[in-house]
């Protein structure tokens, strides 16, 4: 069966006759690829509620299984809490609540009952996670706890939405909630959870930049925030995924404590950290072309095309083609001929328009020679003979992933830049991410947001781009802190 | 890591000190032995709603993972439609809001703001679906439309809850979604879904019964519902699955129509059909013992766990148990060594509870036999030479299967029986299913309900279960059909 869910797009099976606008108009580009390529169709008849077209949720699927081999691997366990979450609850931790309270949709009514208690949306699962985590934790023994969940979360949005960037609901929300018994502990485990998700960026050949955001942008409750940024095209940031420190700020508030070895109640430290489908939106925004889609294989839905090279013969070139099929599917990869009636060309557009790594041409000719035409999404087209079909394409594969990966890398490093003062910052931050010292006072650093209209990512991780020293363009104290500032989504 | 969200039941790791009530207390038994296996915390602060441990989780993915490859292996592709229906939208088919307007939970307020329009969290998604594939469906080409979605539901229920069977949040509601050309089309997708959820039962080793619910009974909105049924230890039935012929009912209120071949609007027919978690109750409740879980090899978590028998000479013995642990693990399967400080025999009593299909001792004198022992959770010791132990893994893996399924087929067939009058029937829904001459008419059927005090599951469509005639204990008019009646949950 195929993925009609665009059927209005298509003159007929499998051409399409709407067009990209160029890669250039960003956001115009973005939200028609979604619709054309059949991600996501927005026309739901609620503002900021999407749906997942078959072609995207497979998308989804694949990666989703990435971060979850990646946390399985590493200790983590997977389970379910619920959606609904008790007034009394959410309203236990003052600073959570303050940070929320205005985004939290409420459920009031069961039928045409008023409920007694009124029941939170969750827009994060703190408040339903820790008290169980109170029932749960009991001795040292119990720790470190390393506990996950992908699962839908809500936010009341008042800004405009985007389609996987700036949602209502938020349909695959991993968050991570671990539980240690001394603040150490728990800051390695922050750290151990950025790498996570830089490894896993990785894996969607995305490159990353992890800073330590500043105090008045952290999560609300945590003592840090550590945050996983990607520069879109559009010379904006992107937030990827967030790790917070939560100290032992909630375990007081639910009265999460453990027995140490002295017997002795201690209150545990925690930590928190998460990843949505804005994942899917980078994946997408930073690989894709004024063509298309362009998915590195790993994710991709269709991991090969064959295509049909038919003058006549016809016969004879689908059987060349059903037999590399098979030679391909053996091997384990995903992979489909396109025998359609549409015309080779119009073929190439539509795979290439979702993003299929690899295209194969069989035609007469190639079955002269016993070899097919082998052409990358990425670019280059080569004769290879069957024989080693499955060899080259895992090479390709190889290379169509380092190659996304180090373009991206190559733009994401050409596009920051250390600036010596704000008027310098003004202008690069509207391409890319500005290094600037600061002095690391909250003021200096609240001006220097308010003068350039940007805002400050944080500390960098990465010592290359926290090197370096100067004087804090607000009040002038020299500094060797520096911090990076980009337009933010 | 361990899955520590039970230690309050250990003594110490690995040391279990409840133990459970006798199967024969059903309820009490199914309560405790969620909670001691670690498959849900029933603790959660709000009625209805519970939480998946990271043990029951792994039987869910494991679970899930087998409706997922029978769905995607027949046509079926996976998608995703938001949490939150509009009042309008929801509101729009006559038949479903009565149906659901009781139990349906309703968002009224975003942070502080009344909502304009109220949003009801799906109590299942026909109405968040249809206007959506109101704009895919375009041609009689784009026909069959085979979509599912795995996502959580909420109902209101006022009745008594219980984990797994009756929930606000149903946690892993899989709903399909078809459209058609024609009646007789969707008539013949829900004959599929119905063998598709049969085959599913069977994979978990869970006999099932089909029929066709009687009219009152039907899903609001439908032509017809067929229902998948299991028999619970108590002898009441439990509903684990239901397949809906819609017609064209839901195609007029949300106008999908197609292009025929001659040009012409068409109204869609359309047919529904979904399983829930209690699919998992029915898995736990019809396999487990005095002693446990008993779970089929293909959904336990730990699929084997290797005991080492120390006596002294702990090396030689534990390093033979890693050395089996590895051929194990290297042909795929799922195994442990449980090497912590507990005895054997709790050990034992531990992995019992768990429903770990295969255990394996390993002692100094099965070292110098080559040897391991090999003991089943369904019963049986077996001495086992090294160089074998995969196939004979392998093959008592299906023999408990088999077991599992053939016991459970013939305890589900001896507590079925033909009855010819209501005073036998309610005598045998005590235990089991009565079947019972009907002549068909509501007012007889409705009476039959009364009379017995349970309820009319349908005509079986299984043709054994379905032969027989006699004369309707109501009416006393004389008929061929044959209902089953059973107290159900």
């Amino acid at each position: 069966m195929k993925d009609i869910s665009h059927s209005t797009n298509r003159k007929k099976s499998g051409e399409i006759s709407r067009t990209l606008p160029p890669k250039s108009d960003f956001s115009e580009w973005y939200n028609e690829l979604l619709q054309t390529a059949s991600i996501m169709d927005v026309r739901y008849p609620v503002k900021g509620l999407y749906v997942w077209n078959p072609f995207g949720f497979s998308i989804r699927s694949k990666v989703y299984s990435i971060i979850r081999e990646l946390l399985d691997s590493t200790g983590h366990i997977e389970a379910q809490f619920p959606l609904l979450i008790p007034e009394h609850e959410f309203m236990k931790e003052a600073e959570h609540i303050k940070g929320f309270e205005d985004e939290v949709y409420w459920v009031t009514h069961g039928g045409t009952d008023m409920l007694d208690v009124k029941l939170a949306l969750r827009p994060t699962s703190e408040t339903a996670i820790y008290p169980m985590y109170k029932l749960w934790v009991r001795s040292h023994s119990d720790l470190p706890l390393l506990i996950y969940q992908i699962v839908n979360t809500f936010r009341y949005e008042t800004k405009h939405t985007r389609p996987l960037i700036r949602l209502r609901e938020i349909t695959s929300f991993k968050e991570a909630h671990t539980v240690h018994a001394t603040w150490d502990d728990a800051a390695d485990q922050v750290k151990k959870a950025t790498h996570i998700y830089q490894e896993f960026y990785s894996r969607l050949a995305v490159p990353t930049i992890v800073s330590k955001r500043p105090d008045w942008d952290k999560f609300p409750g945590a003592d840090y925030t550590m945050a996983v940024d990607v520069l879109m095209p559009d010379g904006k940031t992107l937030q990827v995924g967030t790790a917070h420190h939560l100290g032992d700020n909630f375990a007081q508030t639910f009265e999460i404590k453990y027995e140490n070895e002295e017997g002795e109640q201690i209150l545990a430290q925690q930590t928190c950290y998460g990843v949505s489908e804005r994942c899917i939106a980078a994946l997408i925004s930073i690989h894709g072309d004024n063509n298309g889609l362009v998915l590195p294989p790993e994710v991709a839905p269709t991991q090969v095309v064959i295509i049909p090279i038919l003058f006549g013969s016809d016969k004879e070139v689908l059987m060349a083609c059903n037999n590399v099929k098979d030679i391909i599917q053996h091997s384990g990869l995903r992979v489909t001929i396109d025998d359609s009636d549409a015309r080779p060309g119009s073929k190439y557009f539509k795979w290439e328009l979702k993003g299929t790594p690899v295209r194969i041409e069989i035609g007469p000719r190639d079955l002269k020679n016993n070899s097919v035409v082998m052409v990358k999404r990425t670019g280059g087209k080569t004769n290879i003979p069957i024989d080693e079909i499955v060899p080259r394409i895992n090479k390709a594969f190889k290379e169509i992933h380092d190659n996304l990966f180090e373009t991206a890398a190559q733009l994401l490093h050409s596009r920051i830049r250390l600036c010596f003062d704000l008027d310098e910052v003004k202008d690069h931050v509207k391409t890319g991410i500005a290094r600037i010292p600061w002095c690391g006072e909250q003021a200096c650093g609240l001006e220097m947001e308010e003068i350039v209209g940007s805002g400050i990512l944080g500390t960098p991780e990465d010592p290359e781009l926290g090197k370096g020293n100067g004087t804090c363009p607000v009040c002038g104290k020299p500094t060797d802190i520096i911090v990076l500032m980009a337009r933010t989504y």
